[in-house]
């Protein structure tokens, strides 16, 4: 069995509990408080020495980290990861451009002001995250008034990747009424198959 | 033939520059200066709506976005790109963090001091890339202390995609003195057969 080790309040944790449950795979969750530090003790570091959730525990010596690594692991071979060069290639185009121009500013305006406080300290950082915050959303927004999911007709991991911080953007301090395609595409994405929320036991 | 529409000073696009010379694949390079503004014409939009570089030609009507989703696609079924699950999911593992943990802030630092003049106005996003960038740094040098290269005993497109900034991370203001296994890894990736340096034509 698989064993997800990451905070339920995290966008990158939820991905790997959306694919598993949407591949109807099941897995054991360990809840880990990132603030108090559990992700930097020895045992920890050990399955990831970069100190971040999530962590797919895929055996008991085999550690995959990278939120976005687990998808395509989980993924490979199933419906929600194409199997041909191309439409591969272009559900690996979008993930990674979640994790250089989205995450950090998406998920990082939430972090600040959801989970650190929000106080004077973190301001600068998040005028930058709310700027390239924005540029995403609005490439999003274009994308999403074009075709129903990020790389065409059909649901894969890219979506799910984005679904997950870009539905509680607003919790970063993003007016989400400004992005009618995205708020639609969100709902199209919730409507999927066995779908679970980001909080739900 | 693929083309490749960069920018030679950028270390995204010399990525896709070095992954098509050490497959021995014919390529052609397309300059674009993106200071003046030539990922924002209508013509490039057309390719990338994202307005970034590099963007790989892959036929006149097929453009593929994201550096990394370049080198998955050009290195599928070679010996650079593992095909086993785990294997290969070790190496996605690297791509990702490389986007999100390393390049933000390793090629940020380096935009803001070599391509943007590094004036007052860009302080306080400078701090925020150096803060990171050695932390990224500090991981990577962790990392090729134990092993040769990034996933073990081979090296791969993991390797190739964290050589384009890491060997010019000392334009960013980096001391590159304090980390002995990355020189060395350095030398061992430029040691590849077919490596090509990033401004050599």
């Amino acid at each position: 069995m698989y064993t997800v080790y990451g905070q339920a309040i995290s966008g990158n944790c939820y991905k790997l509990k959306l694919c598993l449950s949407q591949l109807r795979l099941p897995f054991r969750w360990v809840e880990l408080d990132i603030l108090a530090g559990a992700t930097h003790t020895p045992e920890f570091l050990i399955m990831n020495p970069n100190g971040q959730v999530p962590v797919l525990g895929i055996d008991a010596e085999t550690y995959l980290p990278e939120s976005n690594a687990g998808l395509c692991y989980l993924a490979d071979g199933t419906h929600l990861f194409p199997s041909e060069k191309l439409p591969r290639a272009r559900v690996l185009q979008w993930l990674f451009w979640e994790q250089n121009s989205h995450e950090p500013w998406v998920a990082g305006a939430r972090f600040i002001l959801k989970m650190a406080g929000g106080g004077p300290e973190h301001q600068a950082r998040l005028a930058i995250c709310h700027k390239r915050g924005v540029e995403a959303l609005d490439r999003l927004e274009l994308r999403l008034g074009l075709y129903p999911f990020l790389t065409g007709d059909s649901y894969t991991i890219a979506d799910l990747a984005l679904y997950a911080y870009t539905h509680v953007a607003d919790e970063g301090g993003f007016d989400m009424k400004r992005y009618p395609a995205i708020r639609t595409w969100l709902d199209r994405v919730a409507a999927q198959p066995d779908h679970v929320k980001m909080l739900e036991a």
